[in-house]
């Protein structure tokens, strides 16, 4: 905007925010008042004049998102909410950090609080999701109104964010935003506040590098605006933040990167530019200080200017006004594009397309019982029929899309229009071919921000080793409950000679201990199809791994008949013996395959055993008591569990006198299948665990 | 070195370089082999002319160190191994990527191949622990000779990398590079290897950024050599290379960064430049074409040009010298500096300083039972009094030194000498206090560095939560099995109001699951000072994880009186009833209190309950089977678990008829003492537990 006009009454409102935050962490006893003091001026400024929001609507399509990625600093946007009115009121900031039920807990958390678009707190994270913010409004747009001039669609919005020296000193901003670049997302304006405080010290300390040069480096516009004067004063000069502002609105081919200096708490007396105003109470004395210099009673807590609150509430109306005019421009896209708006109307209603699982079962129908197909090339398949009929379904890889098999058939890579410079592949700024190079962090944080700001729906593949390198990303999908979607190959010892640094042992347990992850492990093409099935026709789903093999399995006939049924409810029979089993083994992915031959050979051995497939443990405990009993009965105490991965998840299932076919140590060089045989993995293994179980449960 | 002469022989050297890997990785039928081919003059470069070693002496104290960060290209070091004498032969190099018993295997692995300094290949790890060998280098240095000029002490040593594009698009290699930058480590070279192609496509496609602006932002010290010419001809400039090699070695205040923008498997026809060379064999159309440009018989395999062999091997000849004179150096600085040489001499041995006992002794003859601190404080008290006795322990956190207790009192802050912008705190350039900034996969990655690199004992620290963002690091720290000592704090929902994002439940179950690494959470200020007495008395030890408290736990009689026995076992009878327990009551850390509280309710109501500490599952597994029995007797079926995480690592201890009192889902904002009873962690839960375990052991 360019009609900036800055009052008297905004120079309170932001004053009053700066007391606001002081007293909410006075009051809570413990929170990080520093930043939301300093970030005050800078917060109201965004909130008023430059970001796009309608309060009274905080789920509006056509809003700007604004992601505050150092979330201690949570009261910067509680404060902003509560004077845009959002709902949020004086008695939520009294209750910051309180109890279990407050709408205003120390860190942001997504679907909590109006306004808020993502849970943040570990570092790093928002600004690497507000680049996935970025990602997703593009390829909306792309699906939804790719011809209407920049700027002219009802789906152009922009993203804000809000960072600090924490934020950019983690790696995975450091990815996401060489990628921000790469994709010169010019709808994205990030603010860095170089407060030149860390807990340790001066940031000098750790962080001296030129970080302007560092995102130049990347692609990106940046600008400084210093509220540390030449002489050594300090002014909050929202004048020349907002003319940064209005110069870096122009730039429109790149992101934007605004460093603004300033001192953390200021103007608090004694607390101002100094560490101990980070994470602890300002103290009554230096509260008081700050009132009385900011023309507040300094014996008034939570001290309300009414008039100055009144002009900032102002803000919705404005935000009404936006909205209306967008809901005008929305309409006239809605007549003009009919097969857009029902696309537009099954996004938002979460539905699957016609055709889905015809797309699943035509695949399905070119499976081959006894065929030996890596899990991993089944997955590609399925993704692809799903792909044909499911326009919002795009994804990609952390440079492996080749052996994580997810790539798109046919599909352009997203990337910039113009990229003379590039040779392959061909890419298109709507591109649903995603490329994250080698970063898989950022490839997990900007996936969590494509779901967050858009209706479509991501995937993204590595080996499953390096999962843990997404790990800290995953684990937020799973507490904000968004249906991310991992395909992560490669899952065992079986991958051969890239040796014990590329192969997984500890991570399906890893996985399995995360809250709100589900984790599938399918045992060949046709429990894969079903995977994917069951995945989608969830709704409100939980992010999702598939794990999936980098070698050939047997497509089985027992899963060919049952996986339709079964797989969704993460265990079933698979096999059964006549009448109650002696044994009954259980197994996950490619290791069914020596469950089923191991059930065979004890069958010619007169031992009645029963072979669960059990891709999914989460799925499993969703279902009702008499579905497991009906499974699992409890009379049957002879177990087996076979998986090429440690027994601890397994103990719960097999039981006192179950044993586990698993591995316990590290992996080794050597090809994939000898592997797992110098490892146990076997099916000679299954059987005599078997009847060592039996002997056991006997016994007792 | 200034006399660089490249001879004919030089050239053959490199020709059959790239012939071999070639070769290497079509028998293999598997594998990298476009980086070898094309990395061939560099890395021969480098092992000829620009690294001090001794091929005879792998484990000189005064050699350079070298790590090849992107480890798949493992040839690239195999052949220059090969080359120099260090026993690798021939058949080493047939034998790549062979069975479990190669000494060539898919990845470099630490304590394999001589040679081989770190295990690499999870992409940014090398080049992120490379700074922390340089790190190291520079505080043992500090430790036995700080005060000779630069370049003369025993001490001085350098620091080579070779990465490549993946490696730089990683995170963690822009954390630690931007402390590299920091630090001023002169002792580091990185050649980074451009060799424009990824996985997927042109690295353009994700990789578009100014990476020689991204390093001097870092305040790196840049240059770049091209071997593709001006006139898009291709000349392995070696003569280029070295001059910009003798060029960075000049400077010595800043690390420095040489790209060297290369083809990929240049010169092999049909797959120079093209991402099929990337990881899959050239196939034998392909090498015998690049056999024959390089003037090899392309019927034979593996060609061995033995005049330049014996050229090459002269290096070692040239390293017998260096060490020679290098021993020289050694030998007056051992009769110069007696104590200094007594220290070195017992971290040589591994060995602890005298007064160690004593210091651990002392501080807990200061702790006083039923007085509540939290563990994370008696860490930091044990840490300190071991750091009085020990001056080669050095440590820190990534920037809450205070929250996570890892600050040395007294001690200055590892930092560049002469820092005239820093304010504080006061730093040395062989301070013991290091400082990551928010950086946990840096801090992890470089502290592994740190102990390959030298002969001191780093520790470093994060809250426990975060511990995932530098769980990759930990992972190749445990299959390297060194010891490296993580010190995670705030270690369950008690840590209160920070919420979701920042309380740890899955974590103690995840950190379980890798293999070789050793998780030890005390009960209290007792079982702290024992947990580091029992890590540090280990030799050859594991990486091993403290976790500890953020809140007061009291600190308890029983361990008063039996930790110093027990902790070191892992698990131990703390309270015990007459004759056989009616059930057993297993728990760790913040919990054992209220295990101890219920045992007593318990007793009370006439039923014997035993209380055992686990502090560490993994010490405990270390004990035989006899120890074990009598602990945990196979008869006493009720069985009880508390801890404030997830049952999963417990199943095994409890058994069928266990109960798991235990979190099963995320945290809560709120005060800390109300979470663990609103997540039923408390006493009374103990105790109803135990009487359920003790009902259901009866009916079966």
């Amino acid at each position: 905007m360019t009609d900036f006009t800055w009052s008297e009454l905004d120079e309170r409102a932001v004053k009053m925010a700066k007391v606001l935050s002081a007293d909410a962490v006075e009051r809570a006893g413990h929170g990080h008042p520093g930043s939301p003091v300093s970030l005050a001026p800078i917060a109201y400024t965004l909130y008023q004049r430059y970001i796009k929001h309608d309060p009274n609507d905080p789920h509006w399509d056509g809003r700007d998102r604004f992601i505050l990625s150092g979330g201690h600093a949570s009261l910067t946007q509680y404060v902003q909410l509560y004077f845009s009115g959002y709902g949020l009121t004086l008695d939520d900031l009294k209750y910051f950090r309180g109890g279990a039920d407050t709408r205003t807990p120390g860190h942001p958390e997504y679907g909590l609080t109006p306004g808020i678009e993502m849970t943040t707190g570990p570092l790093g994270q928002g600004l690497a999701s507000a680049v996935g913010f970025a990602y997703g409004q593009r390829f909306e747009r792309g699906l939804l109104d790719p011809d209407a001039p920049e700027g002219a669609s009802p789906f152009d919005h922009k993203v804000w964010v809000i960072c600090g020296e924490g934020d950019v000193e983690e790696g995975v901003s450091s990815e996401a935003s060489s990628l921000a670049g790469n994709q010169k997302l010019g709808n994205l304006t990030v603010i860095f506040d170089a407060n030149h405080i860390q807990i340790e010290g001066d940031t000098k300390l750790t962080f001296s590098e030129d970080i302007l040069k560092r995102y130049e480096a990347y692609g990106w516009y940046t600008d400084e605006v210093s509220f540390i004067q030449p002489d050594g004063s300090y002014k909050e000069d929202v004048q020349a933040l907002a003319a940064a502002l209005d110069k870096a609105e122009k730039v429109t081919d790149r992101p934007k990167f605004i460093k603004v200096d300033t001192l953390i708490a200021w103007p608090t007396p004694g607390k101002t530019n100094n560490e101990a105003s980070h994470g602890s109470k300002l103290g009554a004395e230096a509260v008081a200080g700050l009132k009385k210099i900011l023309g507040f009673d300094p014996e008034v807590d939570f001290p309300i200017d009414e008039e100055a609150l009144a002009h900032a509430r102002k803000v919705a109306e404005r935000g009404l006004e936006a909205h209306k005019e967008w809901d005008e421009k929305f309409a006239q896209w809605r007549k003009a594009n009919p097969d857009k708006a029902a696309l537009y109307d099954r996004l938002k209603a979460g539905d699957l397309p016609e055709g889905f699982d015809k797309a699943i079962d035509d695949v399905e129908s070119g499976f081959e019982s006894g065929s030996k197909v890596a899990t991993r090339k089944a997955s590609g398949v399925v993704l692809n029929a799903i792909a044909a009929v499911m326009p919002e379904l795009w994804g990609g890889s952390a440079d492996l899309g080749g052996s994580n098999n997810t790539n798109i058939k046919g599909a352009k890579s997203f990337g910039p229009s113009a990229d003379a410079t590039r040779t392959w592949p061909e890419t298109s700024e709507y591109g649903r071919q995603l490329h994250f190079g080698v970063r898989e962090f950022a490839m997990g944080a900007i996936t969590n921000g494509i779901i967050l700001g858009s209706d479509t729906r991501p995937f993204n593949g590595t080996f499953f080793q390096f999962s843990d390198y997404e790990r800290p990303a995953v684990r937020l999908a799973a507490l904000m409950q968004i249906p991310n979607l991992y395909v992560w190959t490669h899952d065992s010892v079986a991958l051969g000679e890239d040796g014990p640094t590329h192969q997984p042992i500890e991570h399906l347990t890893a996985f399995r201990a995360v809250p709100q992850l589900e984790v599938v492990r399918p045992a060949d093409e046709y429990e894969t199809a079903e995977a994917y099935r069951a995945f989608f026709e969830k709704k409100n789903t939980l992010p999702t791994a598939m794990i999936l093999t980098r070698q050939g399995v047997p497509a089985l006939a027992e899963t060919a008949e049952k996986a339709r049924e079964g797989v969704r409810k993460g265990a079933y029979v698979l096999v059964d013996a006549e009448g109650t089993p002696d044994v009954i083994i259980i197994a996950t992915g490619s290791e069914v395959q020596w469950a089923v031959e191991a059930a065979r050979t004890l069958s010619a051995d007169g031992v009645k055993a029963r072979v669960v497939s059990m891709p999914s443990m989460e799925w499993f405990e969703e279902q009702d008591a008499e579905y497991k009993e009906e499974v699992l009965p409890r009379s049957v105490k002879a177990r087996v569990s076979v998986e090429a991965g440690l027994a601890m998840p397994w103990y719960k299932y097999i039981g006192d006198y179950g044993k586990a076919v698993s591995i316990e140590q590290y992996g080794l060089q050597g090809d994939g299948a000898q592997n797992m045989i110098d490892l146990g993995i076997t099916a000679e293994h299954v059987v005599e665990a078997a009847k060592a179980s039996i002997e056991d449960a006997k016994a007792a």
